[in-house]
């Protein structure tokens, strides 16, 4: 009975990862094949099977057969399976489809309006479909459940124990570390960004950054890269998991780094048990967590000296000529040059963090009705103000910048932060599991730190949740203390501060 | 009420369509760009999307509310739906899901036994699987349905209205014709196949092709060319109908005829009616009418004279250098040469009704049980040689070469044949209609032809039977008259025969 039972629940779980990879399938073809002609069509395409994944996972005989399985008192392995299955279905269960299909509407006129108020540079003309979003927002926050903090509700979604007041706390701790050291900085000359702003190939750009994330371990039989507008990663299972790229011809750092961060994503993804690719443990943790295997690999691998002195002669041999007189302190320097800038995805290391906490502040008050819509882009130019030093000039480059929320992503941006956090919770334990780092990877040895996230991360999937990660990898929760220490050490050095 | 059980069939027709484009995206991209490490998910992805497609359109209900409709008296238009809809419904509802399961196995394990017989040269690896799915194939047609013909039963998937009696007579009447033809033109000097075999760029033979095919009005913001192993064509609307091809390094004619041949194919799929493409009306009228676009434009235009007068001068800019001394009455000898081949795929316009021909008298032989299996690659050769005078060296070269049959696709060959026949027909009344389309196309005016066609053809999706659209465009059911009448007028002219 009970086996029948899980069995119907296993069957269930595959055809929801089923419809599910098969609509990112479509969704990458969009943004990587699909001539213009096929977008209506698509649109449809992609509705009907996320509908029909969804219809699956709330199906009220999902939840009686979750029931019934976990009265039975599985094994520990059935346990874990049922803990994450269960997660989901609550999750997807307590929100209305009305509520559901109401959004997704709302989405795709908020992404059309967001489009269209930047190619006016008008705030105003994305302003209603936000309000409306808001309002879908609040609706799904109550749907889900919280305290009396809505935000809580919103967060779930990314990120299952993170609660608002502790994220307070997190991002607190941040600024309070990192505005003295921006500041610090800032009377610091700069190092030079000249040797990444040439003009160069891009087959040679292309093959770089294939060189590089060879060298970390990622599979091309079991993946692939491409050129979009804007870079992303996707997987349909650990066999097949895919990069885009884009490149700039006159700046280098754009297109390698968005290769080495998104073969982060990747070789999680590539990492995750191919047993489970079709159940709700066959997936990452949370989204800090991904974010926290980009940004490893972007920042604390690819922008490290140790790689440059590996890496350098592999780039001179893929760009001919271009980098003979730049030496890996050099180009270690150009990948590291903190300044505060306007867009957040174009920030250093440092910056990124506050740009982070700047979106979080504001979507906060937006969500309460502290913060009316009319007034946000003036409420994010003097925050900009108050943080950086900078006043954007208009909506595009402040407020317009991003595309979250015009698809009604609220509470997301956190994760950006909180993987950064964990990445370095997890460089720590790393460091202590597998001795010198750097000694590894001035030869050119990332497999041993990539076979410790296969073991520690990768390999558990979503079995625990964040923190019960944290703790079982680092002995600890989700903390920035691993981070902050990490951040100061490296550019304290870079730019000789006491 | 009626009304009602509408909107529920719309629906329903509406997600079917919709879980089958989304398959035919990831198998596109399983031809095109799937790392190997892709494939398992990938299998399943497609099995769970095409089981859901084939469930809604064999659910009970279905029939309930196709029934209900009906019942209403419903309009003109809405008659045609669901006269279409109940013929889609009715194939599908006849055969148990228990059989659908079981063929679609067998088809897996046939291709890979047919893939490790090619590997093996060795027709006995791949006997066992063929005839399970023979036995499988008997099952179909039975539960079909037949008066006493299994073969019908299985013509019934392609072409609705073909009966086996009726194609004798036609292949009869095609032997009697063209057996004597090509005797006579085995009599004559063969014009030269140099100008096609020789070393060209890549990226000028794709020119070439794309050149051809845009003067044909394929649209290229409605789809795309890419490249792979074997060339095909697919659509996911009439927004996005893609083509692929492959090149040889040696001989232009490979890739050329491949676009020319895909887009064909793509053209009928951008000419369906957008208003249709979620419902049965909204694709082919049959597998023949599809062909019939295909040979049309590779065949009927692009090996005519007018057609390369027009395009020998386009071809020598996209390829320059190779063709200055080929004068275009060169390059349509050298796409016309009749010669007796070992492979289908290989073989000229005359003897490639030959090859077809040969294939159906097997599968009823197969399928009646008269020929066992063992002793399918000796009657094969035989054949061969009783229609050709040539003899396979070896099974590569005759049973193993069509991957049809390993995937259970029996009664597809005639589709070929039956679509050079309708394409006749179609141009008889193009020239009827049109006036002098020689002068048209040695001017490279393709539009008039192309509209002739969406007008005639695309535009009736799949509301007429094939006999019916035969009726209505050309005044007679399918037959092969012109179809010969055309072959013998080319080819006589060719080979100068009195």
């Amino acid at each position: 009975m009970c086996n029948d039972k899980l069995a119907a629940l296993q069957a269930r779980w595959a055809d929801i990862a089923d419809l599910t990879h098969a609509a990112d399938v479509l969704e990458w073809d969009q943004l990587v094949n699909m001539p213009p002609g096929g977008a209506r069509a698509r649109g449809e395409q992609l509705g009907t099977l996320r509908r029909m994944a969804h219809e699956r996972l709330t199906d009220p005989r999902a939840g009686e057969e979750l029931a019934a399985a976990e009265a039975g008192s599985p094994p520990a392995g059935v346990r874990t399976w049922l803990r994450a299955a269960r997660r989901e279905y609550e999750r997807a269960a307590r929100i209305p489809s009305a509520l559901v299909a109401a959004t997704s509407r709302a989405a795709t006129e908020g992404y059309a309006a967001w489009v269209e108020a930047r190619e006016h540079n008008d705030f105003s003309r994305f302003a209603p479909a936000l309000a409306r979003l808001l309002d879908l927002a609040r609706e799904r926050a109550d749907a889900v459940g919280h305290n009396g903090e809505r935000y809580d509700g919103l967060l779930a979604e990314h990120e299952p124990e993170m609660r608002t007041e502790r994220l307070r706390t997190i991002f607190d701790e941040i600024r309070r570390t990192l505005l003295p050291l921006i500041e610090a900085i800032g009377a610091r000359p700069q190092p030079s960004r000249a040797p990444f702003r040439r003009r160069l190939a891009e087959s040679g750009q292309l093959r770089a950054g294939e060189a590089a994330i060879t060298a970390f371990g990622y599979d091309w039989r079991r993946g692939r890269q491409d050129r979009s507008v804007h870079p992303f990663s996707t997987a349909f299972g650990p066999g097949d998991a895919r990069i885009t790229t884009r490149l700039h011809p006159d700046d280098f750092a754009v297109g390698f780094y968005a290769t080495l961060h998104e073969a982060g994503h990747a070789l999680y993804e590539q990492g995750l048990p191919e047993a489970w690719a079709r159940g709700p443990l066959g997936r990452a943790a949370s989204t800090a967590v991904h974010e926290s295997q980009s940004r490893l690999w972007e920042n604390m691998v690819g922008r490290s000296l140790p790689f440059w002195e590996h890496f350098t002669p592999i780039l001179r041999q893929c760009l001919p000529g271009a980098f003979d007189s730049a030496s890996p302190g050099d180009l270690f320097l150009a990948s590291n040059v903190v300044e505060p800038s306007l867009i957040r995805v174009e920030a250093d290391e440092l910056t990124y963090n506050l740009h982070v906490a700047l979106r979080f502040e504001l979507e906060l008050a937006l969500l309460h009705g502290d913060l009316p819509v009319a007034d946000l882009p003036g409420a994010w130019n003097d925050a900009m103000l108050a943080t950086f030093g900078i006043r954007p000039g208009d909506d595009l480059h402040g407020v317009l910048q991003d595309v979250h929320w015009s698809q009604g992503g609220f509470a997301y941006f956190p994760s950006y932060t909180l993987g950064n956090v964990l990445a370095a919770q997890w460089m720590d334990s790393a460091h202590r599991t597998l001795g010198d780092l750097d000694a590894l990877f001035r030869r050119g040895e990332f497999g041993p730190l990539l076979m410790f996230l296969r073991t520690e991360i990768h390999a558990r999937g979503a079995g625990p949740t964040p923190d019960e990660l944290a703790e079982a990898v680092s002995g600890q929760m989700t903390h920035p203390g691993p981070y902050l220490r990490y951040l100061r050490a490296k550019f304290s050095a870079i730019y000789a501060l006491s």
